[in-house]
């Protein structure tokens, strides 16, 4: 029951990257759960990962991998996340990588593996070597679709977005999927994200690309607070629409492009809340006029987090004596008199109370809709933020209590 | 559906306090919600508070009377915070304790105001102060029982615990009472707590001694990581069981009355998390060889609020890949290669990822019990700490979202 979220009618083709999807027998269902990413000679790719203590196999070897050489392949698997695998998970990471380079004739430093589902399972690396020649045969354009959906784990709705715009008198075309629905509160990145554009942008741009939008999209969300072992984001630059090489960030140019992939960022990201498990809501949480930025963010987790808030918001309950009292623990200096909460555009709390003006019947109908907005002006400097979160609904627990068994 | 809990059989008086109970009518349900604890003159108290900056009216208010004054009286309230009401909280609030003044014949300064229940409405002190003549005129050294239902809001029982030892050949009694089952990250205290003794002890020794016994016990519970507007822990000391006052910290009589207060504190904060909302389990959590004991109760609290995890031992599911991911998540240095994690007895993770002996069998015998404990050795230093929580149900999200419907 995703918040105001459908699928993609089309994403589009990214002159130089190709993908396929199969069933290599590692979800129990029998869909499909293997991609093979393909990026033209040439590229370039920027990523981020988890900054979890216990981050997977996958994770570490990825890392290892980009700091040598360029990626050609991308290698995906859903439904075994091979984290808290020790030693073990870490060779079927890597052999996993050697038969994408023995199948498609590259470097095993150029295949980055990626990796999710259930922990502590050791990946059955005989099934992805079984589907890998299909796999690298059926490799095609178009096949962003089948690749969103072979990722996907406890979503319901693929998640993709495409974008288009004109740079420099050529159409450039940013297209992205993303995936994850629990264990989401990114810290660098989310679950699996992957976002490739034509564009031809220097490697350094790229890099400081990813970081900027990264903080206002993936790294802007929550869902459970809980930060996953798995989580990757890779922007893939192919340089294909042969725009002339952007190598400055002050550029009008880089700037077009930022937006675009800001954009995209924000709809995938946004992808993940809307799809989370469980959620009947979809809330924006803004933060205004803190002291700081890590204030802001202090306050506006605080309040995504708190399991009261998220049962109020699922039970369409203007109960917004919870809100206050998750700001109240924050562990954030304001003054009581001068905080001003918003529900929607209904001040529900000033001059350290109620409001004067507020009535029930007021926050009950920004409560009953689906998508809904809580603003907290601090009043103690100059510094905000906006995060996005989901409720808590039996839901949550019905899907993270049967996910094994 | 308490975890391991029962009501106490008998609660024993204690000298030099009496109590009486009453339905004043603010508890739409028409049970008993407004309680009278008389403190003899000469007692000692000490209380401590929430830290949370939004801390209701009454909060305020007897943290400024006990700076003034030793209590004569306590008046408490349940079925309403009078937290988030603002000025004219702190009116009602100073009405209710003149009130009492009025009636007993004592200072407004000696009487402390608590209320638990729902935030963000105003206090009926006309209720109050009707009830009063009639609570007033019912005190009794045998009325602890019904005190302790008459602040009960979500809990399902009522907490409440008596030892007796001997001192210097006399007798002395602990009894002590707690209520609470959700907002439950107490920070100072937990909901409310009253426990008396007539041991007669200094009131330095007695602060010393609340300082000491809340950190272990109050201070170190968790259901859902909200701290509460209204937590509040009073400690009283009567003197009346004759002993000679204690006054140092050192001394053997202080450490035999420490240890049984210490022992009456521990039992009910364990009793709200055996009663908190919704719980199927109590949970241990102990993190030890720790480099600083803030590292172990960040480890221990990340684990404790991961929902990931609560909802695993919702189901009975050794999904240990949950406690590994928040543990990994906690912000904690140490080393992955060195750091076990055992659930009950059975090692989980050792090298960096699932132990080698480890099988899903032995697991799921320690998730089936009710009581689980788990332990982190994180093998950085020699710190440790041990805290409570309990999981997350279908009825956690079920009470919280029809609490005030």
């Amino acid at each position: 029951m995703a918040v105001g979220l459908t699928e993609p009618e089309l994403l589009l083709p990214v002159k130089g990257v190709r993908l396929s999807a199969i069933a290599s027998g590692i979800k129990k269902n029998g869909n499909n759960d293997l991609v093979l990413i393909e990026v033209a000679e040439n590229s370039y790719s920027a990523a981020v990962f988890t900054q979890n203590k216990f981050c997977a196999a996958p994770v570490i070897l990825a890392k290892k991998h980009l700091q040598v050489a360029s990626p050609r392949y991308l290698l995906i698997n859903s439904g075994n996340a091979n984290a808290g695998t020790g030693s073990q998970g870490m060779q079927d990471a890597l052999q996993s990588c050697q038969r994408v380079a023995e199948q498609t004739g590259c470097k095993v430093e150029e295949v980055l593996p990626f990796s999710t589902g259930v922990i502590g399972e050791n990946l059955p690396v005989e099934k992805i070597a079984s589907a890998l020649p299909v796999l690298h045969q059926n490799l095609s354009q178009d096949q962003w679709e089948n690749a969103g959906r072979a990722i996907m784990t406890t979503d319901t709705l693929l998640k993709g977005v495409s974008r288009q715009f004109e740079l420099q008198g050529k159409t450039v075309t940013v297209t992205g999927l993303s995936k994850g629905g629990g264990m989401i509160q990114p810290n660098m990145a989310t679950m699996l994200a992957y976002i490739a554009t034509d564009a031809a942008v220097s490697n350094e741009i790229l890099q400081q690309c990813i970081k900027s939008v990264v903080r206002l999209s993936f790294n802007s969300i929550t869902v459970d607070s809980d930060t996953s072992t798995n989580d990757a984001c890779v922007l893939i630059g192919t340089g294909r629409a042969e725009n002339n090489l952007i190598t400055q960030a002050d550029s009008d140019d880089y700037k077009l492009l930022l937006n675009v992939v800001m954009d995209v960022f924000i709809y995938l990201a946004q992808a993940i809340i809307r799809d989370a498990e469980g959620a009947t809501k979809f809330v924006s949480l803004q933060v205004s006029a803190a002291a700081s930025e890590s204030d802001a963010r202090q306050v506006a987790y605080t309040v995504a987090h708190s399991p009261l808030v998220k049962t109020a918001l699922f039970a369409s309950d203007p109960n917004w004596g919870r809100i206050l009292a998750a700001v109240g623990r924050a562990g954030v200096d304001f003054d009581l008199d001068k905080i001003r909460i918003y529900l929607g555009d209904v001040c529900i709390v000033s001059s350290g109370g109620r409001d004067a003006d507020y009535t029930e019947d007021q926050g009950q109908q920004v409560m009953q809709q689906s998508e809904i907005s809580i603003r907290i002006e601090l009043n103690t400097g100059e510094h905000s933020c906006c995060i996005w979160t989901s409720d808590l609904s039996y839901d949550y627990v019905k899907i993270n209590s049967e996910y094994r068994s």
